[in-house]
């Protein structure tokens, strides 16, 4: 029996290249979970294949800065020209449905969506040790010299922002990180300071 | 790999009645697990196979209140003219180990730990409904209706203490409730700020 109802905002983010998406993954092939993708709004072209509404919600650019303005979106980035962003309405809509929403995002996005909902769940993943993160950007693919430097300059900076998050997750093996992250979701549904008003009710009811 | 090597102290407390002793042995009996018993020190006479540092560590009433005023006990408790104490320096050895100290103890004990160890993980565990503890009150034994009715009190002053604690747990099924602590447990070593020092060591040094 859950005392929290409402589902919990998941925010799992860590420096470049620490396999955020690898662990996210493995998160939603887990069995028995209610974790649900949050879809995000976008000004860049549908590609062929790509569903609006499943894959993004594809807007106008006039439409994106509109909704903007309006503090519509959780968290916003720009990248190469495009526009990206997370609707608030969606995630609270899956939210009031019981569901988990998790949010896969950079450590940029991580902070505004704590500014715009402090009580979502705050994880940093990060890699076994600093080298460990090196070998990953450098295998990632045929970039120059150039790009990796600026990569690892980035995760650099990015380790040192650990404090912000609520909960640090080693990514040493993606299964044990999955586990982790699992466990995090279920203590929170306990935690006094949202279980407590639906268990004053209960112990008043029956 | 887990960032926080240091054991937590966890704190099962609730209502009495409510079945903290049944979720205490479903833990220990869960499998990999690195739960540790607190062993207490009474001034009770040793029974029959008893054996001293195991059931529990028996003293003088002198040398127990000698502790006492050193500040020696996480917390103590006067029951039918004996004094139980949960001794200090036997928890850290444990903690120091590495190994997770769960004390199963009633709600003014646990008060007295979180004030003397205020990093412990304080979780209530509750029964699904008021109806639900009482029957178990009445259920248990062959007292009179008074005795019935003063820990029927008892437990209804102690249901209103559930914001002094960390987490609430349903004792639904017992099952859940314990893999719901193990949860607990997991997440808790994540917590950054019981993690961010090793995080930051790890990061420095590989």
């Amino acid at each position: 029996m859950k005392l929290n109802d409402r589902g919990l905002l998941v925010v799992i983010s860590g420096p470049s290249g620490v396999g955020k998406g690898t662990i996210r993954r493995a998160l939603f092939n887990m069995p028995k979970h209610n974790l649900v993708y949050s879809v995000s709004m976008t000004t860049r072209a549908k590609r062929p294949g790509e569903v609006d509404g499943v894959d993004y919600f594809f807007v106008s650019k006039e439409e994106f800065m509109k909704r903007k303005e309006e503090g519509q979106f959780l968290e916003t980035a720009e990248f190469v020209g495009n526009y990206y962003g997370t609707p608030l309405d969606k995630v609270n809509e899956q939210l009031d449905l019981g569901n988990e929403v998790v949010l896969e995002i950079e450590v940029e996005g991580a902070q505004q969506v704590k500014e715009k909902m402090p009580d979502c769940v705050m994880i940093f993943v990060v890699p076994p040790g600093k080298q460990a993160l090196y070998e990953r950007l450098r295998r990632r693919g045929t970039e120059s010299e150039e790009i990796i430097r600026a990569r690892i300059e980035k995760a650099n900076r990015e380790f040192q922002l650990a404090h912000l998050y609520d909960y640090i997750v080693v990514n040493d093996e993606v299964h044990n990180a999955a586990d982790r992250i699992m466990a995090i979701i279920r203590a929170e549904h306990a935690k006094t300071e949202r279980s407590i008003h639906k268990y004053m009710k209960m112990i008043e009811e029956n």
